[in-house]
């Protein structure tokens, strides 16, 4: 108890930063850390007409396609629209198809309407069209709709399938193995449900491709001290926006199935492959084709969302995952967990289904669906391009091709000056250069070392989504900010 | 390893039931539990032309009102077609107000569009209308948007706020008050985060109020063995109904106030209040009216929904809380928790805008906004009042008022017979009931015993939302069911 100015009697908290939760506070998140805040600050200190030495703040922090000026598809919007207020299926100004669609999405909601609950694992036809989807996409491979849960974004998947697996205590806890540099959802969720983090590191001079001999002995370390259950992959990557070849899944999903680790392959960049000669292999697909010693046995669970890919719908929170092999005592404890939310948003489920289901030859949507699909993942392909040519045109900075997914993570040299000064500020170094980079030019990337990378060196992430002129200020300013900011440090 | 039929070698899975996260199998939830899944079955064979006695499964198993036949507020489909296709917006046949309300949430999303992430707490400019609202709601008691957060349904917003709150091993594990009859999403959350859950029973003989003599000897028991942090209450209450006094309000945060209790306020029902007499007081208003003493350092989450009251939106996952008097260290840890989900979906966000700055008099749409509440809550209200009546007429089911919310609760003696053929079969014994009913009558209600109740005694939950015909025939069926159920065991 202390008294306050005004005379009461203040008591202590209940909940303090003592008594919370200590695995909450071992949460970081980088995509919206200090760098994301105060770029928000300066856009207000420009609203209010402070004087900066830029006039926009331009954001390359996040993969927020349609907050970067990308357009939605036409079609699904006309769908989302019909569905949430029916009464436009009597008007004529929308195709036959889009409307079609709208009445399928709604004669599978309770009382007709996208403002029911849905079955907690998501609405039946949504699902049974999701497993023809991924049928078609791996070749014939089958798949079953009972092993498919729609999801609150792929977010909601993810941490759903991590607090399946994560238990234990001291050297029995659940060891989870993550790429470094990650998405770092991963880490947060692992510190949130107290597991441990097993860092396997991607090989920056092979383009960020997987090493066996690094997953061999990043387990092996892993194994002196915890229990190590679990193998996350992103592909294509974020943030490092490699696209694995099928050698390496191939080598991936023999390591588990010998390791006995459950895999997590994150896929929501599926669509996203941008350079020549790679090719998006979904990890079903390839465990499918290694025979039925893997296929019968290999557990996986693979994730998809509305947020990428060309649609970018990710303020709908839509998302899937298809589990294999799962147990299924353990299966149907998933069913149990998942309720206990009630069900994804539904009108993102509805988007999912658009997604899988898509406008086909001889719809009449299907004309201009196709056009702004592929207008869409042609202009991303060409900024990934242009990202790559443009950062490595710096001396400093050397890129690996953003070969898909919407993100560079050049390498940055930085004097030794600039690391000297970061840390006396208790910052680190590419944090440093990234806030600077900030104040100094309005541009907002994320630093290295919220997604991890090897010790000494520095990079940061730039998604490729500003529309192409602004794209090229971007990659111009950073490029005259490295230089200059060489030069001081020198 | 073990060789299967077609001679391939099947590995032990990684992931079973014995190697899985125990916290999650502890998990249990009612409302879509085993008899749900049995009417889902029921609904199945009867479509495939099994025949039963009955012609149609009747759902009063969950507070779904769009299922239910409730039909959505026309101006929110309106806008939320709007958002989904602003494309619309050069038509014109929707009312000003509701293309005025669709461009400001527009313009508020990154892009304009609502496929774009949003803030992780909400859009700003919902949050400032979120609140005003409650500023209006509690006649005039200050509401800082900083300490608004939408959420993914109200959910979401009580899990995210039990995360924080939960802590500790052993006798310091933490505790959190829950009334019994409860809603099963506290239990399941509290099992899943490891937390000790400590029941307060209602008073089932006072219209299933809050007795401070049950609290304090509740909490006095508890803390022999954990730390009790929290104590939720959900007002108006499911499964139960009532309407809680401001009396029992005050008493309530007295009582925290003294016992320095975190207080979570679930006032989703907050426009569901029918009987006369009752009133609707928040806890936050109650809270400031008893002076600074307590509205300086009570501290109180509250969570609303756009879920149940009038609009019963439940597929869109719309929600708000509301912290009041939190630690400032405690807060930025929550704003960085809700960032690694990124956002909640954009659309629900709309909806919750809509719900809290609804059409005002003098705009378009306000008279049709206003008749089409006042009638879904003028027909909840005369529902809430023939269900009580109709139970109270069975011999052998004592049924409260259905002051509020959507739910009775009434209490049905068993035959002592039944009771004993329940246990042998290892059942509880109003879930023996319960299956019964639905197998007999296709009535499908959750038992009691998937809420808690004082031992000894047996209740079921019913929804008060199916259409007046068929709660009629609903009500008529389980009077004659019990009838016969009682002779039968007698
Ligand atoms: C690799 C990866 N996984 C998952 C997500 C989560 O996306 P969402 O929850 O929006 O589907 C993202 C978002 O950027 C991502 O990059
Ligand atoms: C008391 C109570 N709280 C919270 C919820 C959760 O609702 P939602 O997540 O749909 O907002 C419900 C749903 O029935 C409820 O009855």
């Amino acid at each position: 108890m202390k008294m306050t100015e005004n005379g009461v009697f203040s008591r202590d908290k209940v909940l303090t930063i003592d008594t919370m939760n200590p695995t909450v506070k071992n949460v970081e998140y980088a995509v919206r850390g200090p760098i994301v805040q105060r770029a928000m600050q300066i856009e207000k200190e420009l609203r209010e007409g402070v004087k900066k030495p830029f006039t926009e703040v331009i954001k390359a922090n996040i993969g927020d396609a349609h907050a970067m000026g990308q357009q939605p598809i036409t079609f699904f919007r006309q769908v989302l629209a019909l569905c949430s207020y029916p009464e436009l299926l009597n008007e004529n100004m929308f195709p036959e198809d889009a409307k079609n669609r709208a009445r399928r999405i709604l004669q599978a909601c309770g009382g007709g309407s996208v403002g029911a609950y849905s079955a907690s694992q998501g609405i039946d036809c949504v699902r049974q069209d999701v497993a023809r989807y991924i049928e078609r996409r791996d070749g014939g491979v089958p798949c079953d709709p009972d092993n498919v849960y729609l999801t609150t974004g792929a977010s909601d998947g993810i941490v759903t399938m991590l607090k399946l697996l994560v238990c234990g205590e001291g050297a029995s806890r659940t060891g989870v193995m993550i790429s470094i540099p990650q998405y770092p959802l991963y880490s947060a969720a692992l510190a949130e449900l107290g597991a441990v983090q097993i860092n396997y590191y991607l090989n920056e001079e092979k383009c960020w491709s997987m090493d066996l001999s690094e997953l061999e002995s990043s387990l092996a370390e892993a194994r002196k001290h915890c229990n190590p259950k679990a193998l996350c992959i992103i592909n294509p990557g974020n943030p490092t926006g490699q696209v694995q070849s099928r050698q390496c899944i191939e080598d991936v999903i023999r390591f588990a199935a010998k390791e006995r680790l459950f895999l997590m392959a994150d896929e929501v960049y599926q669509d996203n492959v941008y350079a020549e000669g790679c090719q998006f292999h979904s990890f079903k697909k390839v465990l499918f084709e290694l025979g039925p010693e893997y296929s019968d046995n290999v557990e996986l669970a693979s994730f998809h969302s509305t947020s990428k890919c060309y649609m970018g719908e990710c303020g709908f929170r839509g998302g899937y995952m298809e589990v294999i092999n799962m147990d299924a005592e353990v299966q149907a404890q998933l069913s149990k967990l998942v309720s206990v939310r009630l069900c994804p948003p539904v009108p993102g489920q509805a988007l999912m289904d658009l997604v899988v289901n898509s406008p086909q030859p001889g719809e009449p949507s299907h004309i201009t669906f196709m056009k702004e699909r592929t207008a869409t993942l042609s202009l991303l392909a060409e900024k990934a391009k242009l990202t790559e040519q443009i950062l490595n045109t710096v001396p400093g900075i050397t890129c690996n091709p953003v070969q898909g997914a919407m993100y560079s993570f050049p390498n940055i040299s930085l004097p030794e000056k600039s690391i000297k000064e970061a840390k006396a500020l208790g910052q680190a170094p590419d944090m440093f250069y990234c806030m600077k980079l900030l104040e100094e030019t309005g541009i907002c990337l994320v630093p290295g070392s919220g997604f991890g990378q090897k010790d000494g060196t520095y990079h940061f992430r730039m998604t490729i989504l500003p529309p192409t002129d602004k794209l090229k200020i971007l990659l111009a300013k950073v490029k005259e900010f490295h230089q200059k900011f060489t030069q001081q440090y020198s």
